[in-house]
């Protein structure tokens, strides 16, 4: 494991706010990287930013990022690339916008070639595969579904042939279900906890569907880690590699909030198109760098559920 | 076999100057279909269109065409989106350019569905596929090693969802080996026929590769059968459906020129990634629209020579 080893002192995240961005910069500081976090001009949240003396905001719309290596003053080791425009909703069937991210994401492999990084790494989604059920691999055929699966797909395969033209590793991943702190208010877990908060019984499936669900903490090591040693050229899934019942991990966060909360399990049928197993596989991720996801959910689940009580006081 | 029967009277072909948009512009009048023929303003081979009262020549930039359902004064009953850039070439790792001919297939949907087209018809490629061996069918996984593979693959995908959201039928081809009148001077067909007729041996490979070889006229007739009677969301991979060993091929067409005539099969080694057998699983075409190749090697050999020599004189 690990034969590669980069030497990763200064980082650049586009798209830091994000629930994996926000675990990554605080990652990044606190293996001693400096971090370039480039946010939308004028974004609120990039107030959520972690205040380091270590970490500079920049911002920079995803549309100038040709202009980044006028922002950013210093040579990097490591391109972190996350901003996407339109990542859920009906946006996600957005063509043009979808196709602005591809052109964005090939902008951002030429600034971080510009800025002298040696590895440029993508934040690719499951939404890529389009409906399988099973277990995911690199290998597993794409026929993603939706504009949003569709562009990440495009972009990560295109992303790969720039960085090879710019003599830049890529490596690319595939990011299943992530939660934890800054996650949007909209996710299933993050939905649910705030239905739970304030009283509601939240409307469910049966749950029984095997899912896997990562710790945003975990995927931004797992991100730090793949700058580190990740091979280039090649496709990570992301997640935490096991599959449980959702009904599990909705229980959990249940009792973390109160065990006596009624959950509306089964009020909701199955869509006749409905995913009954999804789980990544880890093996080369771990086998390459090394990376464990670790932190149980009802650990992972307590410090989101924390999060969200000071996010909506 | 073709249980859906479209009525086409009125049909728009970008890219209509290609080997396949020319045939496809003559199928299209000899059905009694009016034609629109959308081509790049200024382009000189727009003189080339057959000279027919029913055929209409629209000077229209391909990153214009929104602008199309002002250009065309009647409504239409098929959309052929055939204009790409950089389709040989280093410019097929050219990322922008090539996302650029996403956002035009877009587009092309845009204005097919504001015409009140019933179908759209797309013209991917061989490329999304990658380096594949075999037959190759809609279901065979696709891992496009260029950036011009990509951006078809992706706007085959892309087209097939705003093609749902506008009402109108989508169907996408994945053309392997076309050959015949009008194709560009760099093919290998093309290149042998101009190299033999000037009285220099081609230096080749040992040709004992199994290649799928459809004539332009015969890839036009099945272009005109899917309008007709493509089935909405498929995607239909189009050659022949028969492999020759290349040689063949390069020996018939040498024959049809001068059977005397020295060939340097052997000449060039095979690259390392070489592939050695391609063929298109066509079961799906022929079943919905009834289409079979009509024309042998051996004849459409002798009209593709015949224009060459036209055209070099």
């Amino acid at each position: 494991m690990a034969s590669i080893q980069r030497q990763i002192r200064t980082a650049i995240i586009t798209g830091p706010t994000g629930a994996i961005g926000m675990a990554l910069c605080a990652k990044l500081l606190a293996e001693g990287v400096t971090v370039y976090a480039v946010t939308h001009p004028g974004s609120a949240r990039a107030a959520l930013l972690p205040q380091d003396a270590r970490l500079h905001v920049v911002p920079c719309d995803a549309a100038e990022l040709a202009a980044l290596p006028e922002l950013i003053p210093e040579k990097a080791d490591a391109f972190f690339h996350f901003a996407w425009a339109h990542t859920i909703g009906p946006g996600r069937n957005d063509m043009p916008a979808q196709i602005e991210n591809i052109r964005y994401t090939i902008a951002a492999c030429r600034a971080a070639a510009q800025l002298g990084c040696q590895v440029f790494i993508g934040a690719g989604s499951q939404a890529e595969y389009g409906r399988v059920e099973g277990v995911l691999t690199a290998q597993t055929p794409c026929f993603p579904e939706n504009g949003y699966g569709m562009a990440k797909l495009c972009a990560g395969q295109m992303s790969r042939v720039e960085c090879q033209t710019l003599g830049m590793a890529h490596i690319w991943t595939r990011i299943l279900s992530v939660y934890g702190p800054h996650d949007g208010p909209a996710t299933m877990i993050s939905g649910t906890i705030r239905k739970l908060l304030h009283g509601e019984k939240p409307a469910l499936t049966a749950g029984i569907q095997q899912w896997d669900y990562l710790y945003a903490a975990d995927a931004a090591a797992a991100f730090y880690a793949l700058a580190v040693s990740g091979q280039d050229g090649r496709v990570y899934p992301l997640g935490s590699g096991t599959a449980r019942p959702l009904k599990d991990y909705i229980e959990a966060l249940r009792d973390a909030i109160d065990p006596a909360l009624p959950l509306g399990l089964g009020e909701v049928p199955y869509g006749p198109l409905q995913v009954m197993h999804l789980q990544a596989d880890t093996s080369a991720l771990q086998e390459d760098t090394g990376w464990r996801p670790a932190t149980p959910f009802e650990e992972g689940i307590r410090e989101t559920i924390e999060w969200v009580r000071k996010e909506t006081k």
